[in-house]
C-alpha cells in the first residue's frame, strides 16, 4: 500500500478530482499526481486513462484545461495525470531551460549522469504510478489506456509501444512523433541518454513503430493542428504515419486547419479521444 | 469603431477564442478582454453571454477553466469575459490585498477617492465593452445575457438588476449575494464607495431585488456548493432567495452537497447555465 497524501479533493461531475503527493521510490523524491475518480468507481474498479502533459506542465494542467472530467464521468473512466518531471532534484542547471530538466522529463529513464538518479519517469509512470492507481485506487489493471500532448504525446506513444502489456489503447495530441529528428528530442536524449544516438531510438515512437508488428490492432488516434507553430520543426507526424504503414498499424491521423498547439485545440477534440479509449475499455 | 488590438486567437470548437487589448475610455487605462466567437457568427449576429469572474481572476480564467466554448459553439452564443479590475492604476496599496484593488474591482463605479478615477467597472462592462461586442464584434444587442462567479456572480446579478434593458437573462455560481452583510462587501464598498452604508445598497443584489418587481420573469438560476468554504461568511444566498420571494421573482437556487467554490464546481454545472441562457436567446 503506497503512502499517499491527499493534498486536495474537489467534487466534479458527480465524481472526485483529487491531488496526491507521495514519496516516490522510482524517482527518489516526493512526486505529485492527479486523479479524477468517476462516480462509477463506487460500484467497483473502472478503466484507467493516463494523460501525459507537455513541456512546462504539471499534474494540474490537464485537469484544469482539458475538459475531460465530464466525459470520464459519462463513460466511467478514471483519469490519471502525473507531473512532467522530478522537481527539486538539486542538479545544477535543472531549472535553466524550459525544454530540459524540470518540467521536461520526457517520460524516459535517464542513463546519463547526473540525471539517471532521479529522472526515471518511464519507470515512475509504468511501474510505480501504474501500481498505485490499479492497487491502491479503484483502477482496473486489465483496462488501461494512455494519451498525451506534445512531449506527453511522445510519452504516450513510446510507453504504449514499450509496454503494450500494460496499455491497451493509445492516442495523442500533436505528439513529438520522431524525437530523434527534432531539436527538442536531440536536447533531451543527449542530456538524459548521452551521445550514443543508437540508444535514442528506444524512445522514438516512429523508430519503435517501424520495428513493430501491428501492436495496437484496434488503431491509434492522433490529432494535429495545422497552425501549430511547432509542427514543422519538432513534431513530424508524417514520419510516424509512414512507420505505421510499414508496421501494418491502423492509424487515424487527423490534420485540422487553423488549430494550434494549445489546450483550445486539445479541448476541442478531447471528446473524440476519450470516446476512442472508452470504446476499447468500457 | 473601437481600436482593438488582437493579442492572440485560437481555433476552438469550430469558432475562435480571441484575446483583445484596448485603451478604455471608461477606465482611462488599457484593458484586456476575451471573446469566444462561435461558428454561427459567420452567418450574422449572435446572442452574447457575458461572464464576470471572481476575485484575483483575469479575462483568461473562464475561457481556460470553464469549459463553456463547447456549449457556446453548440448553441451559437458569443462568450465575453472582461478582466476583474483596472490594472496599473498607480494607486498606493492597489496590489496589497487580494480582495481589494487590483483583481477585485467589484463591478461598480467607485465614487471615493482615489479609486473613482479608474475603478469604473460597471460603466466599463455595461457601456464600453457592451458597445464593443455589439457594434464592433458580431454580438446581437437584443439578445444579451450575463452570468458570473463569486464576486462576478454579485456583478452579474447587480448589473442585470441595474440594467435590465441591457441584460435579458442572468444566472450565477456561488455569488456574493448580499455584500452589504459580508466582509468582502464591507471592505469593497467602504473603499470604493465610502462610509455611507446607504450608498452600498445600490450594489447589493438582495437589496436591489427586494425593491424590484419580478424583473426577470423567465427566472434566475443560481448554483451553490454546500462544501464552499466561503458560503457561511461571505455569500448569503438565502438572503437573495428571500428577496426574490418578496419581489415575486422566480428563482432556481440549487444547493449541491460536497461541491466547493472552485472551477471544478463551476464546470460541472456550466452546461445548465449556458442552456438556461440559450433557451432565452437562441
Amino acid at each position: 500500500m503506497a503512502d499517499l497524501e491527499l493534498i486536495s479533493q474537489h467534487r466534479c461531475f458527480g465524481g472526485w478530482q483529487r491531488y496526491y503527493r507521495h514519496d516516490s521510490a522510482q524517482i527518489g523524491l516526493p512526486m505529485r499526481f492527479s486523479v479524477y475518480v468517476p462516480p462509477q468507481a463506487e460500484q467497483g474498479p473502472v478503466p484507467v486513462l493516463f494523460y501525459l502533459a507537455g513541456l512546462t506542465c504539471t499534474e494540474e494542467t490537464f485537469m484544469i484545461k482539458g475538459g475531460a472530467q465530464r466525459l470520464a464521468a459519462e463513460y466511467g473512466l478514471m483519469l490519471v495525470a502525473p507531473d512532467t518531471s522530478p522537481r527539486g532534484a538539486g542538479i545544477a542547471g535543472e531549472d535553466q531551460d524550459w525544454d530540459f530538466g524540470t518540467g521536461a522529463g520526457f517520460y524516459l529513464d535517464a542513463t546519463a549522469q547526473p540525471w539517471s538518479t532521479h529522472y526515471r519517469m518511464e519507470s515512475y509512470v509504468t511501474d510505480e504510478l501504474y501500481g498505485i492507481v490499479t492497487q491502491d485506487l479503484p483502477g482496473d489493471a486489465q483496462r488501461v489506456g494512455i494519451f498525451g500532448h506534445s512531449m506527453g504525446g511522445h510519452g504516450a506513444l513510446v510507453l504504449a509501444l514499450r509496454h503494450p502489456d500494460k496499455f491497451r489503447s493509445v492516442s495523442a495530441f500533436a505528439p513529438i512523433a520522431a524525437p530523434t529528428r527534432c531539436p527538442w528530442g536531440h536536447k533531451a536524449f543527449n542530456g538524459y541518454l548521452g551521445p550514443d544516438t543508437d540508444a535514442w531510438k528506444a524512445y522514438d515512437a516512429s523508430e519503435l513503430m517501424s520495428r513493430a508488428r501491428q501492436p495496437f490492432p484496434r488503431g491509434i488516434l492522433v490529432d494535429q493542428g495545422l497552425a501549430d507553430g511547432f509542427l514543422a520543426e519538432q513534431l513530424y507526424p508524417e514520419v510516424f504515419e509512414q512507420a505505421c504503414q510499414q508496421a501494418g498499424q491502423p492509424l487515424t491521423l487527423r490534420r485540422h486547419a487553423d488549430y494550434d498547439h494549445g489546450y483550445y485545440f486539445i479541448s476541442t477534440f478531447m471528446q473524440d479521444h476519450v470516446r476512442f479509449h472508452a470504446d476499447q475499455h468500457c
